[in-house]
C-alpha cells in the first residue's frame, strides 16, 4: 500500500492502527443551513470512505461574517452536519470559527482503515472495471439554481444525491476486493479519473453514454450554463483525454463539472463484479459501470 | 476524566488510544510566510500540549488569494509548517486550499495524550499555584508592527516567543502531577483563566506586578495602541474580574491581549513545584509564578 499526493486522505499508522484523515472546506451551495451543514459533511467524510476508511471523529470549521449570519444560522448548519456525522457513526469533537468576508463550512476527519482494504488512486490495474456510485451534474445544477433556473423537483434530487453518504459505496468496494477508488468532487470525473489512471500507471477508457447524468444537466450545459470551474478542469485535464467520439464542448464539459459530494469511482477486477453487484443490490445502492482500465500510461480515452 | 466544552482539544477514545484533536486558523500576523508558516503550527499543536498530549498528524487549511500570492509564497509558508512539526515529532499528512478574500492558514491536529496526564481546564483545585510559561503582548506587538511601529530587536524576541513550542511546558506540567492547563491565545490571559476557574469552580487569585510582559509592551499600552480584540475579551470577561489593585484601564488590558501561540497557564498543585522547578530548570524552561487557585465559583481576583 502506497498513499500518495493524489489520494482522497492521509493514513498514518499508531502501533496497530491506521488513521487515516482529511479535510475540506467549502462555500454554500444550496440556501438552507441545516442542509448545507449536512451536505459538507457528506462531502468531507466522503474522503476517508474513498479510503476504504471509517469516519470516527470530526473537527468543525466554520469561517462567517458575523455581521450577517446570527447563532440561529450557524446552530442550524451544526444540526445538520452533527446529525450526518451520525449517520456516519462519527462525532464532532471540536472546531474553529474565524471571522470571514464569505461564508464557509468544512471539516476536518479522522478516521480509521483496515490495512487490507485500503483503496488509493494507485491501485488500479489493465482489466478492472471502473463503477461510478452517483450521477454527474451538481456544479451544473447548483449553478442554474443559484440563478433560479431549477424546478423544485429536479433541485430536491441533486440535494438528495449531495446528502448521500459514500459509506455504502465504500463497503461495497472493499468487500468485493477493490483496490482503487476516488471520489469525484472538484475536479470533476476527468480529473478525478485521471488521477486514478496517473497513479496507477494505466489507461481509463470511458464510455460516454454509459455515464450516469443526473436531470436537467444535458438541457443547461448545451445553454452553456456550466460553472468557471468546469471550463477550468477541462482546460487542465484536456491534453490526457483522446477522443473517440465526436462530442460537442458542452458534453465534455458535464464530465469535467466539479462536484460537490459526488460518487466513488471504483476500479474493480473483473472476478469481484459478482459480490459487487449481489452486496450493492442487498444494500439497494445505484451504480454504473462506465469503463475499464487499460494498459497505458495515464490518459482516458472516451468513446 | 471529563472534556468539557472549554478545553482545548477533542479526547476521542479508540481501542486504548486517547486521541487528542484540535483546529485552529489564523490570519497572518507577520510579513514573512515561512515565520508565518511556524508560528501558525506553533500555534496549532499548543492545543495538543495544552491537554498533556503529543502531536501526531496534521492537515493544513490554506484560504488565498491566488491572485496576490503565487507558489513560492505558499511553498515558503508550508516549509515553516512542515519544519515546526518536525520539532514537534509530528507530520503533515494531507491539507486543503481555497480561493479566499484574505490569506488565511491552519492545521488540523490529531495528538495522542495518555490516560493518567490529560490536562484540562476543568482540573483545578483550591490552593493550586498558577504558572505562566511565556510572556504576554504578542496581540499589542504584532499590531504596533504592523504599523512600523516596532523596533526590530523587540520583534524579533515577539517571533522567537512565538515560535516557541509548548512541547516542554507540556511534558514539564504532566511531569510535575499538573491536572489543569490551557494555552493562553485569543481570548488573552483573563479570558483562558476564567476558563479555568469555571470550569473547575474555583477562584484565581492572579498578582499583577507578578505577570510577564514583552518588551514595549506597555508603552504601546499606554499609547492606546492595543488591538480591537484587547477591548472585546475585557468587554466579555470584566463582569468575572474583581480588582483589589488600582490598574489603569491600558494596564488591564495587556491581560485580555488576543496571544498568538501564547504560553501555557498551568494550575499545579504546590507539592509538585519542587518536580516543576527542577524540570524546567533542566530544560531550561522560563516560567513565572502569578497566583493561586482559591475557593469560589469562578472568579479572577487581581491583586
Amino acid at each position: 500500500m502506497v498513499v500518495g499526493p493524489g489520494d482522497d486522505a492521509g493514513i498514518f499508522r499508531y502501533g496497530n492502527t491506521l488513521l487515516v484523515e482529511t479535510v475540506d472546506v467549502i462555500t454554500p451551495i444550496v440556501d438552507d443551513p441545516y442542509t448545507f451543514g449536512a451536505i459538507c459533511t457528506a462531502n468531507s467524510v466522503s474522503d476517508v470512505y474513498a479510503m476504504g476508511g471509517t469516519p470516527l471523529t470530526a473537527l468543525a470549521i466554520l469561517g462567517f461574517p458575523s455581521c450577517d449570519f446570527g447563532a440561529p444560522v450557524i446552530k442550524k448548519l451544526l444540526k445538520g452536519c452533527i446529525d450526518k456525522l451520525e449517520e456516519a457513526g462519527a462525532c464532532l469533537i471540536g472546531g474553529h470559527s474565524i471571522e470571514d468576508s464569505e461564508f464557509k463550512f468544512g471539516l476536518a476527519v479522522t478516521g480509521v482503515v483496515d490495512k487490507k482494504g485500503v483503496l488509493t488512486v494507485a491501485g488500479a490495474s489493465p482489466g478492472d472495471v471502473l463503477i461510478l456510485t452517483k450521477p454527474l451534474g451538481t456544479g451544473i445544477l447548483t449553478s442554474a439554481a443559484k440563478r433560479g433556473k431549477v424546478q423544485k423537483g429536479v433541485l430536491n434530487k441533486v440535494i438528495a444525491s449531495m446528502l448521500q453518504l459514500n459509506k455504502t459505496a465504500s463497503k461495497v468496494a472493499v468487500r468485493s476486493g477493490a483496490r482503487a477508488a476516488t471520489d469525484v468532487t472538484g475536479f470533476g470525473l476527468l480529473g478525478h479519473g485521471l488521477n486514478i489512471a496517473k497513479s496507477s500507471k494505466t489507461d481509463l477508457v470511458i464510455f460516454y453514454d454509459k455515464i450516469p447524468v443526473m436531470d436537467g444537466v444535458k438541457k443547461f450545459a448545451s445553454l452553456g450554463m456550466v460553472p468557471k470551474g468546469a471550463e477550468r478542469n477541462l482546460e487542465f485535464c484536456n491534453k490526457d483525454i483522446t477522443y473517440l467520439k465526436n462530442l460537442a464542448r458542452e458534453e465534455i464539459l458535464i464530465l469535467s463539472d466539479p462536484q460537490t459530494s459526488g460518487g466513488l469511482l471504483i476500479a474493480l477486477p473483473p472476478k469481484g463484479l459478482k459480490v459487487f453487484a449481489r452486496t450493492a443490490k442487498r444494500e439497494q445502492m445505484p451504480y454504473w459501470i462506465i469503463g475499464e482500465a487499460v494498459k497505458g500510461k495515464g490518459k482516458i480515452i472516451i468513446k
